[in-house]
């Protein structure tokens, strides 16, 4: 992948709040503000650098609560300007945290089980709350064009925020990709371009059109503009907290695809507690994979600082990323927290979604059912303490999968008739 | 359909807040709150009779103000106990009002255009509103199992607040429903019965086990609890008011399957006026079907009071009533407000589904489709006055209706090079 440096493209007036500067996670190296994700010291990932000198505790947390019911209530700890809120965007965020008793009875968790229900959001996954960042930074840097590639939410998530801010997008997707999928990302009316190839072609190819004159104005959400988009997970992490009302919660179980959402929520938690908005106690962070594409499961467990990739094959096609690029910060975080990452068969996601569906109405994608498959599992093997606070996520929505839970139907056929109805023992 | 009197069933003990007794629409004879639905002189409908005598005006608006964010917090203003957000339940409602500047000026509204986006509810249709009384009420009543027939978006609220609830749940589908949909209603894990026979058939028999002891404690929402069920709809009124700044709208367009959402609506807005919430000036209700199903619409062109019933033929399916019960009432609401009813072609109103996603970034599904469709066509038409404000309801979530788009697909099909990408002219 071409590594752009800042020289060519940076603004230094660019206004995104309390954004300072990229730093480089590996070697701290900072730069300015702009549309570049690796240091050009050391090719590791640039993140963003804050300045939240200026914040007072007391005032920064009335100002949270009496923000909009939405991620932009955050906008003093993102990437965004301050008037983010009154520019169109879909407004992300501020789903449901559930209390889930029904869950928790079957589970045994006795310390308070939470789901946060991110299908909530406008196109039903987290993805809203990342590409909301990446399109601010859009803005930002001149960007006329949004795009991604991708085989799912991704998709649905970038068309839908282009329309509505005006923006220009394009999306690259496998040619063969199915039918039902094509009709998700194609509905919001930008350019959707099939590839003649897997998703690893797709994905080469935009790596060398990001290098390239003709895609000069164009914003991939997940490559060029990473630094910015992969901050949205961070409001995950204040949503949770606030909703628990200003407090931590105990344990926190987080998907792992690119594991970039993990490590943010970490961040997000560790700004709060350097924040003052809630109170500095231990938290433990658990990862979940399907075991179908379990890399960093698989070095967890083996106590390797280092992930090796894998071939992925699982219905959790959301998190089938082969090598992830944070696999070795999540590793860290799970250790540093005393948490763990462990994994689950696809009929264990399989179970787990019905598992959830059945005790509280809440129908996940397959992504959830990994959360909550890998939550029991953890509680079976005695991981999970049951007795503490468990905000468990679900990240995104089951009508996007139906194909995975395709197998549940009708529990009995009968004629139109009273006497049908008795003989199947339905009174 | 077999009509229950009061008598045997009647709680007069039954807490459900501000609801006060049943009264008949048509000749205001009123019983005790009880799991009835026909007047036992008149056979006119039931509906909930309130007394909002106690209430201070800005008491109210404060106490609604500092509920939760979703329809419990209007619990002062319906048939639900006071302390119903504490029990378990999906809590729909408080879904976003998008201000939809991009489809405005497309539509050439100038005053103001406004999306009442239901999509946002837990299971993605405003059935989650309405389901939420019925289940309130089935508590009160000391049901256990909460029934009801659907095709679509009921069967998935019905089994998503059951599931939570702690209810047991038994759905009545015609057993050859596609395969999806029977997922998205199986998911749940309640009671699933395939009929062998088709809608019309589902819903003779379900009359019949509502008259049987064998239907004895079962709760259909639609049916026995339809005096409750209507009510949820009245939180949309509330909703966009308060949304408004606690302002009516100057015009609203609302979607025509039963009609009782409309009418329902207007009830809401009725209220508001006289506990002087909002202040009391002129609203127009406009109502939109789709021409393959469009009794109300053809009865108000052409004059008439009375609705003649059609086999509805269109793509529409969740707005797909033949004989709509309130349609007369719709008749009566739309001319009092100097409001009117219209309808449009399945092909209008796939345009409109993709007009709405390619403007806002919001997915529909068709009744989405029909109300925009149809503002539309009222503006076209002088009709509509597009120097006022206005709000078109969507009331359900594209992934549902997937087909209705299924037209829709890649842009472009390239080979993963530069030179591929530039000669489809993408750059």
């Amino acid at each position: 992948m071409a590594v752009q440096t800042v020289a060519s493209t940076s603004t230094p007036t660019v206004d995104l709040g309390p954004a300072a500067a990229l730093s480089c996670r590996e070697c701290g190296h900072r730069v300015p503000l702009g549309p570049v994700f690796a240091c050009e010291e050391c090719f590791g990932p640039l993140e963003i650098a804050y300045d939240f000198s200026a914040y007072d505790t007391e005032e920064l947390r009335r100002r949270i609560e009496a923000g909009p019911a939405n991620i932009w209530r955050y906008a003093p700890l993102l990437p965004v300007p301050a008037d983010v809120a009154d520019k169109p965007n879909i407004n992300p965020g501020w789903t449901k945290l559930v209390k889930a008793d029904n869950l928790a009875r079957e589970l045994g968790v006795t310390g308070g089980l939470f789901v946060k229900d991110d299908s909530g959001n406008p196109t039903h996954s987290f993805k809203d709350r990342v590409v909301a960042q990446a399109l601010e930074a859009a803005r930002a840097f001149g960007f006329t064009t949004l795009s991604c590639s991708s085989t799912g939410n991704l998709a649905g998530a970038v068309g839908a925020a282009a329309a509505r801010a005006g923006f220009r997008s394009c999306v690259f997707i496998p040619h063969d990709l199915e039918q039902g999928k094509v009709v998700m990302a194609a509905v919001y009316g930008g350019e959707l371009v099939g590839i003649e190839g897997n998703y690893d072609d797709v994905n080469r190819f935009c790596s060398e059109l990001i290098g390239d004159p003709a895609g000069e104005g164009w914003g991939f959400v997940n490559v060029n503009l990473r630094p910015y988009y992969a901050e949205g997970s961070k409001t995950l992490a204040y949503e949770i907290c606030e909703q628990l009302g200003w407090r931590l919660p105990d344990q926190i179980v987080i998907p792992i695809a690119s594991g970039s959402q993990l490590t943010k929520i970490d961040k997000g938690l560790q700004e709060l507690i350097k924040l003052g908005l809630v109170e500095d106690r231990p938290y433990k962070i658990f990862g979940a994979q399907a075991e179908g594409c379990s890399p960093v499961s698989t070095a967890f467990k083996a106590g390797h600082d280092v992930v090796r990739p894998q071939k992925p094959n699982t219905i959790a096609k959301s998190l089938a990323i082969g090598n992830p690029a944070d696999g070795p910060y999540v590793l860290d975080i799970a250790r540093r927290t005393g948490g763990a990452v462990e994994d689950v068969t696809d009929e264990q996601v399989v179970d787990a979604i019905k598992l959830l569906a059945r005790t509280e109405g809440i129908f996940a994608e397959t992504a959830g059912g990994v959360t909550v498959g890998v939550t029991r599992k953890l509680i079976e093997n005695g991981v999970l303490d049951p007795s503490l606070t468990t905000v468990v996520l679900n990240t995104g929505d089951g009508l996007k999968t139906l194909d995975a839970v395709a197998g549940t139907g009708l529990t009995a056929t009968i004629r139109p008739t009273l006497d049908s109805f008795r003989e199947a023992g339905l009174a």
